[in-house]
C-alpha cells in the first residue's frame, strides 16, 4: 500500500509543493524559486532535489511513494509533453519522463487550470461531485473541465480554455491570444477593471471609486456598498460571463460550476450577479445546477497534482 | 469470442436495426414502426420480438452475440434510465434492463445524438479520431461530443445540447426550449429558412428564391447559382454557427469536427461558410481544426449503438 505522494504546481515564479498521504492530508508544503533562466533546464533537476530532500526529512521509503503529480502553467499532453511553455522558458520537454528518470518515482502531469479544477473536485469547492466545470477569474480567465472524475485535456492540451470563448463583436482591442472578442477580455480581473474605467469615463454620475486606482476588487468592493457605477460594471460583467457560462454547460452538462480566482474572492455577490444572466440562457436541466466558489486558493494545484497520482 | 451485435435506434415512427459482425461489417439492416400508444408499453417488447425473429432467421446462437446497443430520441443516464421521452410516450423507463430482460442480451443505450457521434467517429466522418464533436442541422440542432472514445453524457444526459447555447439578445421569438436566441433559431432548417424569409422581405432585390417555398434546401441551392440573398442568408447562419463552434472547441478542443444532418446535405460549401467565421474566433491551437461532413447519414445511429457495445 502507497501512503503518500508528492504534488508539485510549477508557476513562473515559484513551484509549490505538498506531501500528502492517500486520504489527501497535506503533511507539509513548501515552495522552491522557478529559475527559468538556460530555457528553464534547471527547473526539474530542482525539484528532484528538494523532492529527495523531503523524503530523507520525513524518513521515508521510496516503496511507500504512489508518485509526483505536476502541473505546468500551459498546454501539455495525456502522456506529459509540453511543446513549448513560454513563462518557464521550456521548448519541447517530457515532463513526466525527465522528472521520473530524475527522481526514480513515477510522474503524471496536467495543465495548471485543469489540475486545479480536479483539486477543487477532490476537496474543495466541487467536493462528491466528479462532472465539474471550474472558471478561473484572474489576470486572465482560465477553465479546467473534469468530466467523470476526469480531466477533459482536448486534442491540443487546450480543453477548457474558456477564457478564449468568441463572446463579443464590437470590441477593437486584442485579446493576449490574438483575437478580439474573448470572455477574458471583460470577465477577468484585467477585463473587469477596463468596464468599470469606461462605465466611470462615459457617466457624470458620483461613484466611491472616482480618483482610486480601478480594480476588479475595488468594482466589487463598492458594489457592496451600493455604488450605482460599480453595480452597473458588475451587471456588464455577469451578462457577459453568465452568458457564456450557460453556453458553456449546454456543451458539458456538469454537476456544478465552481469559480475560483482572484477575482472570485469578491464571495457571493459575484455569483449572483452571474447566475442573474446565467438562468435565463441555459438549457431547461441546467437552470439549477448548483455554482459554487472554490475553496482551496492557491493550494488547488497542489491538490489537483496529488489527485492526479492518487487516481 | 462474441461475433455479432445488434444496434437499434429508437425514433418516434420506426425503429431502426442494424446486425453487426464485430469488424462493424452490416449484415442486415431493417426497420419496425414505433407504437408510442399507451405510453409505449409495445416499443421494447416489439423490439425484443423481432431481435429473436432476426436471431433465428440467421441461425445464430446468444452466445455469439456481444448485446444490443440502443439509442432514445432524448436524455438517457449513462445506466439507461430515461426520467421520461416525450415522442415515445414514455415516462421513467429502465431501457437497457427492461431490454435485456426480454431478450437475455446485454444492453447498454446512448442518446440519438450522442451516439450518432459515436458512430461517425467509428466509421463514418470522423473515423480515425477519438475526440470529436459532431454537430447535426436538421429541424433543430444537436450534438454530440466524443471524449477518449467515450460519450460525454452530462450530469443530466443534456450534453451536447449545443443546440441551446444563448448566440443572440435581440430575437423575439422563442426557441422550442422556451428560451430565446438559441443557435438552433439560426442554424436549423427551420432557422435558416426564417432567416432566407425575412432577407428576402427585408429587400427588394431579385432573387431566384422568390415565390418558390423557402428552405434551408433552397437557400443553398440557391447560393451555388450565385443569388446574392441566398448568399447573405448563408453568411449570417455562417456567423452564427461559425462563432458558436469556435466557442465549443475553445471548450472541448476536440480533434475534429463533424457536420451532419440534413442541412449538411448542402455539401461543402456549407463548410466553407461556417469555418469563414469560424477561424478568427477560434483559439489559436483550435484554428486549424479540421471540419468534416458526416458519412452515415440515418445509419449513424445503429452504427452508435453497435459501437456501444463493441466498445
Amino acid at each position: 500500500m502507497k501512503k503518500y505522494c508528492f504534488g508539485a504546481d510549477i508557476g513562473g515564479t515559484t513551484v509549490k509543493f505538498g506531501l500528502f498521504d492517500s486520504d489527501g492530508i497535506v503533511l507539509e508544503k513548501w515552495e522552491i524559486p522557478t529559475r527559468t533562466e538556460q530555457e528553464g533546464a534547471a527547473i526539474l533537476p530542482d525539484m528532484a532535489a528538494s523532492i529527495r530532500e523531503k523524503i530523507q526529512e520525513h524518513g521515508l521509503n521510496t516503496d511507500e511513494i504512489a508518485g509526483i503529480g505536476v502541473d505546468v502553467p500551459g498546454p501539455i499532453s495525456e502522456d506529459g509533453i509540453v511543446p513549448h511553455t513560454a513563462n518557464l522558458g521550456w521548448g519541447y520537454k517530457e515532463v513526466t519522463r525527465e522528472l521520473s528518470e530524475l527522481t526514480g518515482l513515477p510522474c503524471r502531469a496536467g495543465n495548471d487550470a485543469n489540475v486545479a479544477a480536479l483539486g477543487e473536485m477532490w476537496l474543495g469547492g466541487g467536493k462528491g461531485y466528479t462532472n465539474v466545470l471550474m472558471i478561473t477569474l484572474g489576470t486572465g480567465v482560465g477553465g479546467g473541465i473534469v468530466v467523470n472524475g476526469k480531466i477533459l485535456t482536448g486534442a491540443h492540451g487546450a480543453g477548457g480554455e474558456i477564457g478564449h470563448i468568441h463572446v463579443d463583436d464590437t470590441i477593437e482591442e486584442c485579446c493576449g491570444c490574438g483575437n478580439k472578442g474573448c470572455l477574458e477580455q471583460f470577465a477577468s480581473a484585467t477585463g473587469i477593471a477596463r468596464l468599470g474605467r469606461e462605465i466611470l469615463e462615459e457617466s457624470d454620475q458620483p461613484s466611491i471609486m472616482r480618483g482610486q486606482e480601478m480594480s476588479a476588487k475595488l468594482v466589487f468592493d463598492s458594489v457592496k456598498e451600493g455604488d450605482e457605477l460599480a453595480i452597473r460594471t458588475a451587471e456588464v460583467f455577469g451578462q457577459y460571463l453568465g452568458k457564456a457560462v450557460a453556453g458553456m454547460t449546454a456543451v458539458l452538462d456538469p454537476e456544478i460550476i465552481v469559480i475560483g480566482g482572484g477575482v472570485s474572492k469578491a464571495g457571493p455577490v459575484l455569483l449572483d450577479y452571474v447566475r442573474k444572466y446565467y438562468r435565463p440562457c441555459a438549457f431547461k436541466s441546467a437552470k439549477d445546477t448548483p455554482f459554487a466558489l472554490a475553496e482551496l486558493g492557491n493550494d488547488a494545484g497542489i491538490y489537483g497534482c496529488a489527485k492526479l497520482i492518487l487516481g
